[in-house]
């Protein structure tokens, strides 16, 4: 231990290498509930690619195991610490080394904030779409390694689609570069999408290569009620089947909208069991606005009320921005899913989940990227209670089970971690696993990035 | 061999099993240049994926190489048969198993030719956008093993971006699932994204779920004649800059001009130095082409026409789609580099082109993909003539070199095949090709899968 601080030390400044156990524990997990992370031995924050460099050699030379960080706001356990590791945080990593608004690429460290980012590229009229709720403060290394998708996903996609190119620092210290600064590129396996999603567990991204678009209009929302998640789940079928593709389409149960409410006092409708708000950044949002109401009206909507603005559709957004933290509050703790089916079967992923919710007496709230059937139920309960946890968890894998019935996916945008592992073998199977378990074999023989977590 | 054809037939019908050898030498190679294919052992049709299944555990068991193959349309020679292979033709697994308005998905077999599919999802006002120059006989399959592209990339990307799912036969037979039927999912590595662009080497596609887009609004194009390369690139730079995102955005150079004209004497005018075609399919083509005219005419255009009316428009993109065919005529024979390079860099690839063929004294064509910045220089020599040969060779060598040196890739769309193996290392670096290697070894261990390919 003391010799691999020694070594660690040989290659970075002393403030680059916290050992404090008061210190570095607050560096030990991200936001996942029930997967407590291990002890780190040393937390270190390198600054230029050498020293990630410097830091992957002494792991490689000592066999210590490390598990690359961004700034922890993800949701399965994939940046927590394990007993002993070094926890390589990218965080000092912050440098937006170029935004070039005619090749429409930004390239920058990994530990740019993802909202950072957004507002450097926004001064060149352009966009970086992909928007997870904690883009205030998650990084691009993190949203890189999870595959990171938010409210855009309808429209923009997801973080793969935004990832042209990478500098990655192997295990063994080696640097390798990955992809393209060009718009196209296809010379070879793809590798820089291998990288999208890997958690870590194959390199550490030391910087990336991102496309950027034009900075799109403000969006203009509407707010439809439904008397039944069935309705609502008809109304995204409609609107998706006749041709419109909203820069959002998200939904809220009655249970979300409550917790919103208490939160914010926004005064949502309580009443209504879902809630729809779709956005449009088009030339003509009023009309695409209008074509979607008389939509959402055929599905059985009761209530539909177009935001006079920009700043009411903000406001909208805002508490559908706010809906996690909502939910946390009412009981003090959360298990967010991350369950994504085909559109048509999102009405089944909602009323199952009321189901499994009554059947546990859990309180269960959905918030969903309903354009992408990518849905959020959220189970809410007391952590001090250990019987209502075990209610908890159970629910939580039930929830998953439910979305592979319905030809769904574990993870829409949250990634594997620690928290489903072994969902994952159950979506994608033995040969599945086998090949994976061989392309990790090949990145890191040793099996020192980020041990335990995907498979 | 006789005990090889005999296991063939013991799980495919007589019909599938093609072993004369007038008839397998059609099968013998793509369309690539400078690269003669060897002669195949046995051609097999398999219709189902258990007949796929069946030639794959044949080939594992009697050691023989396998070389996956669409319609042939390849550049780069990534279907060409080995000695002694087994081609592995899926033609006839020509089937659209579904197309699905509300998922906005197909699911379709490897045989599917490109167009077919277009005007089978067109009937749902879907639109698939990858549109490879050969997409009247491409099939779906080959798209994926080449990553392709098309004139659509501007604006709808690379066909990546359109695979969201596939089923794949891998070497020792067995089945693989990747991906998934949602729009969204990041549940492992994105094996599904690892295949697209792997030219057969990995496994062999035998279904694909496949992302479709509402169909856009018919395109209204404009042409602009620019007095030199570098008004044209210079044009392609301040519409990207200024936010605009056309449809298409393609560039014919004088040489191609004339030779469109020989072919089809559609009076396109031979004095400018280059042609550039901007098209939009938005809510407003005429709004956006004016605006997209006043920056051409900034950059030095010297003519500037929109298009009257879509059939005008047509007739435009006819002729840039059949600039290949043009080339072709010119001298019986053609070479064709697939060189994307930064926007920035357009004028600077263009302009080296035409001291490349001046310095060799050869006729070189260059249409592009100007707004990705992918150059397709045509090399147009007399394949009797060694000498010329010999010099054609060098020119197209020559031109991948020069896109390196631009900050470009030697393929943007069309793959690296047996054309340009040692051009990948050059691109990729000796980490890369280890990294690659390892990958293909976990899929392949046997290297049975189109050998000799890549690297």
């Amino acid at each position: 231990m003391a010799d691999l601080i020694e070594r660690l030390l040989d290659g970075l400044p002393a403030d680059a290498v916290l050992t404090d156990p008061d210190v570095t524990r607050a560096y030990a997990g991200d936001m996942a509930g029930f997967c407590p992370p291990g002890e780190p031995a040393v937390v270190v924050l390198p600054r230029t690619v050498e020293q990630v460099q410097h830091v992957m050699r002494t792991a490689t030379a000592t066999r210590t195991p490390v598990v690359p960080q961004g700034a922890r706001t993800g949701l399965s356990g994939g940046a927590n610490a394990s007993d002993g590791c070094i926890v390589l945080s990218l965080l000092r990593m912050d440098r937006i080394l170029e935004v070039d608004p005619v090749e429409r690429i930004a390239v920058v460290e990994p530990g740019v904030v993802n909202a950072a980012l957004s507002r450097a590229v926004a001064e060149h009229g352009l966009c970086y779409p992909p928007d997870p709720s904690s883009w205030e403060q998650c990084t691009i290394g993190g949203n890189i390694g999870t595959a990171s998708g938010g409210l855009c996903c309808v429209k923009y996609g997801v973080t793969a689609e935004y990832v042209l190119g990478l500098e990655v620092v192997l295990a063994d210290g080696r640097l390798l570069h990955t992809g393209r600064r060009t718009a196209k590129g296809v010379a070879g396996y793809d590798l820089t999408r291998l990288f999208v999603g890997s958690e870590g567990s194959l390199g550490v991204v030391v910087k990336a290569v991102l496309a950027l678009r034009p900075r799109p209009p403000r969006t203009l929302v509407l707010a439809a009620e439904f008397p039944s998640a069935r309705a609502a789940g008809d109304a995204v079928c409609r609107i998706m089947a006749d041709g419109h593709t909203p820069a959002v389409l998200e939904l809220m149960d009655r249970t979300t909208l409550r917790a919103v409410n208490d939160l914010t006092r926004m005064g949502l409708p309580e009443t209504t069991e879902a809630l729809l708000l779709a956005g449009f950044d088009t030339a003509d949002p009023a009309g695409d606005l209008r074509a979607v109401a008389l939509l959402c009206e055929a599905a059985g909507a009761v209530e539909v009320v177009p935001a006079e603005d920009a700043a009411e559709s903000e406001l909208l957004m805002k508490a559908r921005r706010s809906a996690l933290v909502a939910l946390e509050a009412v009981k003090g703790t959360t298990m967010i899913d991350d369950v994504c089916v085909p559109r048509a079967r999102l009405a089944d992923m909602l009323d199952g989940v009321a189901a499994i919710a009554e059947r546990h007496g859990l309180t269960i709230g959905v918030c969903a990227h309903a354009g992408d059937g990518n849905t959020h139920p959220t189970v809410c309960f007391d952590a001090a209670d250990p019987e209502e946890s075990a209610r908890a968890r159970l629910s939580f894998d039930e929830i998953m089970a439910l979305g592979l019935e319905l030809g769904g996916t574990i993870t829409g945008e949250h990634g594997v971690g620690v928290l489903k592992k072994e969902w994952l073998a159950r979506e994608i199977g033995p040969v599945g696993i086998e090949l994976q378990r061989g392309v990790k074999e090949v990145f890191d023989p040793l099996g020192l990035l980020n041990p335990g977590k995907l498979f």
